[in-house]
């Protein structure tokens, strides 16, 4: 149907890989967070276990180390009954010479169904995508600075699961906005959704005022950003950024755009906060607020499991 | 029934978290050795799953390396058909500042049955088992130079298999009895079972007289100490305390206190000889000791299989 | 029936370990490839499992780091429905100073079913066999410079499914042959299954002429030895042999002996081309003929996978 073709989807418009937000239809997005519901009573129950992936064959692809990503999709993929092959990739292959790409082709030779893969350069999974042959599916699970698709999906499942719907939102995401794949798979898994306002905020040199251009309205003041809103989804402040210059100090960063109890007071009293972890307690976000009754945190990682899961399913039998 | 709760206990008195021997009733732990026993016969079968713990998720938590003591508890929980999840923790989230308990909320929001836990600080199983909900249970595999209870119960385990009661022995354990968590997960587990007299001998800055206080007979001369015992139970020498000046060297300490085949000879003839492993051979025993008739050093690391099914069983149904 | 003793085959000649081609029976060989052909399906299947290992322990020993080949045996292992556990060594007991063999007594009393071995040390995966009991399998995943028993077998399983029958072919194997488990595997398997010509070619250095008593023709120009050839093997350049003054450079060796798609036309039309991978593009093959119409490396990597099925299925149910 549609003239451009997005590389994440068949002729039919069917998911058949996850590399980015954007580009994907509304339909395609709702489908996954639809799918991802029945799957958290899944992982409630005495018996995890669901058998749709039953003998396929699911690689965790790592070329950057983050063992808590990686759990979450061992777990989803392992409840799904799926066989999963965790592979760090520094430490092999790589250092022999071999090419990103000989490693794929080698990898797809061994009857591989699903690629997980997180990559520190923004693309890779594209480029694994573009390679594999028909029948492999690749899920981006972080690549460099580009895209977090499954973390953007477990963000809105968890906004829909405390407000129901999009439309009527304020959302604001607060932190290193310029440098965060989380908030560039956000920004644009709002917007398909319908939330009439995103907002982003945080100092200059994170937050510019060029960042207008993805659609949204940019701060520089927590307060004035904060007012009003659904939402909170704070960033994770990476500690690099500061040695680099970037930012003054932890503590200044704090005294700004840190998420206090009395900050969140200016938000809607029903606001939910969102991060996707880990915490910088007393950097970017109060602890009693991380704590408090209007955090969602955990449960996003529980949902994080089953929309994991749902992507899976869905590819798995696509 | 108690009046001082132990945290390892529900209100029924019913095990919902192993940390510790200390504190535990008689009939807690002979219910583990009864039902580790028919998993020795699982472990001996064609097909060695038991549907126990199908679809259960178990997370080796080990923020210290030990992929002896992880692989045990990893086959135990494969072969009552959990899914096993390993996290070595150094590499992960500690590096990215996050806290212990983060970490272990963020996995509980994982929806885990199970954590197993070793860490270098004594004491962190339970406050980690203080901290998760209801229904995750919590096994210390190793804490500090505090416990390690399953080493102990499969040591009781060996000590019932080959000598039937407790009630008649003389048991002695050998070596760096003050640093050892070895040392006293057995020294509680033995008093608990009612062996009445138990031996510790090392020297005197590894086996000062105040272990007095524990209720064992302190020797510092290793040929005193074993006459007449039914059952040895090795230390495994740490050579970090020899750096440490606490010890003068391999050499010196084996002429004072190596378990050769003549100080053997002291013991009841049928004593048999423990060893948690891995063995110092010609440092704390001598080979011929080690592979002898009257070492039960190999039977121990199949028994551990079992006494460790047996525990996660019992905390998984529970 | 044999007089002297292969301490890999029992006393009516089945198969126990596979530690080396070298002394294997024709039928055995045989046995292994007919038996990988039906597995070739089952990896091309909606569910990949067969419950032949159902409720056996398969461990991976690697004592010389390859994930590659690690995955391989994890993947067949997994495909055949036995419980995997794998172990780096290097970072364990090996670092508390155990030996070998107590960490393998210790392995085998946790009730393993079959050790995958790699160690650095040519004959190590003999020494195990030797000292594990009865009813437990060892596969040589590599040793040293000795032997890589299954990849030699994959390599003869893709000569086969390419060219039907061994015995009118002429086979050359090129490259460092002096220093090659592959290449020393290949030799045997060849020899054993009735190729009536094998080659090496390649530097004096690494193909000396004493290479001949191994019942091989040595070249040492390469497009003499190409002339006319069925089945084209390349061995992987280790960038080690240039460090130490074997090799004078890159460059140098891709001049003399890389494998150009001019050279590859001094072969048969319908010759085949083998790399047991990782390769090095521009070393020792050019990536036009790598990725050609003569490749059968991705070949290879799938069979692999059945291959390995067929011996742990062999020496499961054995």
């Amino acid at each position: 149907m549609t003239m451009t073709r997005n590389p994440q989807l068949d002729q039919h418009g069917a998911l058949k890989h996850l590399l980015s937000i954007e580009g994907l239809p509304r339909d395609v997005l709702v489908n996954i967070l639809d799918t991802a519901r029945p799957f958290v009573g899944v992982t409630e129950r005495e018996v995890k276990k669901v058998p749709v992936l039953r003998g396929k064959s699911v690689f965790n692809l790592f070329f950057e180390n983050s063992t808590r990503t990686r759990t979450t999709f061992e777990i989803a993929a392992k409840r799904l009954s799926a066989d999963v092959i965790n592979l760090n990739i520094n430490a092999s292959s790589a250092s022999k010479g071999e090419s990103l790409l000989d490693t794929i082709s080698n990898l797809s030779a061994m009857d591989a169904d699903m690629f997980v893969v997180r990559h520190s350069q923004s693309g890779a999974p594209f480029l694994i995508a573009s390679h594999v042959r028909e029948g492999i599916s690749v899920i981006n699970a972080g690549d460099g600075r580009h895209q977090h698709p499954t973390q953007a999906l477990l963000d809105m499942y968890t906004i829909r699961h405390y407000k129901q719907s999009f439309t009527g939102l304020t959302v604001v995401i607060v932190g290193d906005v310029l440098h965060s794949r989380v908030a560039r798979s956000q920004i644009h898994a709002l917007s398909i959704l319908g939330v009439p306002e995103i907002r982003v905020v945080g100092p200059k040199t994170l937050v510019p005022d060029s960042l207008g251009r993805m659609g949204v309205r940019v701060f520089n003041r927590m307060e004035e950003a904060l007012t009003g809103v659904d939402v909170v989804s704070m960033l994770r402040l990476q500690n690099e950024r500061m040695d680099g210059g970037l930012l003054p100090s932890a503590q200044e960063y704090y005294k700004s755009y840190g998420l206090t109890a009395e900050r969140l007071a200016l938000a809607k009293p029903d606001a939910i906060v969102l991060h996707p972890g880990p915490m910088n307690r007393g950097v970017e976000i109060e602890s009693s607020v991380a704590d408090g009754s209007q955090s969602v945190i955990l449960p996003q990682v529980t949902f994080g499991i089953a929309v994991r899961m749902a992507v899976m399913s869905i590819l798995g039998v696509g």
